[in-house]
């Protein structure tokens, strides 16, 4: 880093969005020590940390002092959850969603252990938690598209033909960050590709269009607990699935299309991390092959399903879209079946964790 | 500029994109001398232009010494297209779709005369015409949305979760540049912000989703005439009419309408030129004022306009357009019971001037 730890502490501080880190928590799923907070520790050493521990449950994982932070094994999520358990998954990142049920905050950020703080173009060390913060406080616009890409950017605004009385915007529930160095690629991709890196610093953060689907990345991201929350379902991934590394893309296709319903935002690029470690393609290939495979049918159906109108809570969406996911997935695999149970076992569960929240109304269904 | 005319000159002759010179004509619609191209010599010398001379047709345009080029005033407009000449505009920029009919080239490069060169952040000249060749020569991508921006970009590509069968992309018909200095914006904005200039450098090219719509200006603009051409009407504007600066979004609904329709693709982002000058906010607020509240209507109407199956070519596209325009705008206001007629002269003008093209049938509707 160019700036001093110190001084850079000092900035985050001062700044306005620091009033948040009474209502943020970060979740790290991890399966190692957590050094990687060290170069994190100007930004968020503030903030409270939920971290899941993923694997062996005896092992002991080191957290760099000063970091306030809980922790959950294997054994703690079956202790606190029972049965419900089965709908976390185990020997997978996927288990980061535990984190996101037990949070009592209205705002989540999540973020892999390969990841460090990026720099901008100018070297200066990128706040991406401070991005993620002004992308959720910010409006979205998601029925409109606005060219110099979010109006509500520092010296940007609406374009000429923009209309007026969508200019308002909603509220936004997810953000989406990027990564430089190492570019999020699918196994095949890797093997085709294995000295890419990702070296283009795009400044923009843009709303991602209603009716629009996106390969959503749980590496650097974060969202808004109370409007979205229930349906950031990471699903059956890892130890016993057939299927592995489709975790947040199943999240970001639900959370899509129920945020579209809702009239919800959804929006991706700024702020970026930096990706250290490329994982391992052979592994990849074996975990994601049948999601390669089945991502042919499973997107067609989210571009077309459609959600009735007394669908007006993100747990009321989250249940038709599990019924939906049963009777035309199951057709696919049995795997589906097994899934769309799970995504109801998952409801129960936040709201046996959420009692409150199980009634919210989150905005206008549409 | 940084670096020498001639250095400049010697990397466009060497450029493979080069090649093009034989297939695009450059469209500028002007009421001033042309003194505006010195600055764009290196870039645009090779390429044959069409002039499109608005305003007193006895005035003498000045075209710098050494541009090839053919110069279109009122007289050659009225003399060519006879009683259809009424669907084009006078008196306002909107005349510049007269140079699109007359062409017989495959792609169109459209700028405003008060447009320069803009720099990027090294300090490069930025040669648009190269970049909008680019853009159109590479596959769009509007089924699913690449959070990595334009996969075709160098060092770039499709993301884990992109599915494989949306891969090859789509024909792009439409490339959209941006501005910096002076942004596009409305005469409210333009008065309510007079000072804001664009700075903002979005290394980024993106393919607007399909059921999207955008606000598309005409500044800076290319398409590929042959696959999106005769939906590119500028509409009626300027003199006569209650209504300007509505031109470029008029054609950029419409054809973003068709291009999903029939499964071409449009990209927005770079290039960047430089606009210099910002129009007088008040004249414009007087052109525009309808316009803002139309497009309240205006833009519902195009969200949910549904063209038949066997509108297989453009032209059947914008003949249908026309007939629903009239249909529905025309409740709305008298004018589009006129634009509605004049949009069906366009395309009988469009189909005199290019009579082989009548029958082209663009890639797959859907």
């Amino acid at each position: 880093m160019n700036e001093p730890a110190t001084a850079i502490e000092a900035a985050v501080a001062a700044s306005p969005l620091h009033q948040l880190k009474d209502e943020l928590d970060i979740v790290i799923p991890t399966i190692r020590n957590l050094d990687f907070l060290e170069m994190w520790r100007p930004f968020l050493q503030p903030y409270h940390l939920i971290i899941v521990q993923d694997g062996d449950p005896s092992k002991t994982i080191k957290v760099p002092n000063g970091f306030d932070y809980e922790l959950y094994n294997r054994n703690d999520i079956n202790r606190i959850l029972g049965p419900k358990a089965s709908c976390i998954s185990f020997k997978d990142s996927a288990c980061r969603c535990f984190g996101y049920m037990v949070s009592k905050k209205k705002y989540i950020f999540t973020i892999d252990d390969d990841c460090f703080v990026a720099k901008d173009p100018s070297s200066k060390a990128i706040n991406a938690l401070e991005q993620h913060i002004k992308n959720l406080l910010s409006p979205s616009t998601p029925f409109f598209f606005n060219t110099l890409y979010d109006p509500f950017a520092e010296g940007a605004d609406f374009v000429r033909g923009y209309p007026f009385s969508l200019r308002e915007g909603v509220s936004t529930a997810v953000s989406h960050g990027l990564w430089l160095n190492i570019p999020d690629y699918d196994a095949p991709t890797q093997l085709v590709k294995p000295l890419e890196r990702n070296t283009r610093f795009v400044d923009a953060v843009l709303t991602i269009p209603k009716g629009t689907l996106f390969p959503m990345c749980g590496m650097n991201l974060a969202f808004d607990r109370q409007l979205i929350g229930p349906a950031m379902y990471f699903g059956l991934m890892g130890e016993g699935q057939p299927i592995g590394r489709y975790d947040d893309m199943w999240a970001g296709w639900c959370i899509k299309v129920i945020c579209d319903h809702l009239g919800l935002g959804v929006k991706t690029g700024l702020p970026y991390i930096y990706h250290s470690k490329a994982s391992n393609p052979f592994v990849n290939l074996r975990k994601e092959y049948k999601g390669i495979y089945w991502q042919e049918d499973i997107i067609p159906f989210f571009q077309q399903v459609a959600l009735p109108k007394d669908c007006t809570t993100v747990q009321k969406c989250y249940i038709e879209l599990a019924k939906q996911v049963k009777e035309k997935l199951g057709k696919i695999d049995p795997y589906f079946d097994k899934l769309a149970d799970a995504m109801v076992t998952w409801i129960q569960a936040w709201d046996g964790l959420n009692p409150t929240s199980a009634s919210f109304s989150n905005g206008k269904t549409g």
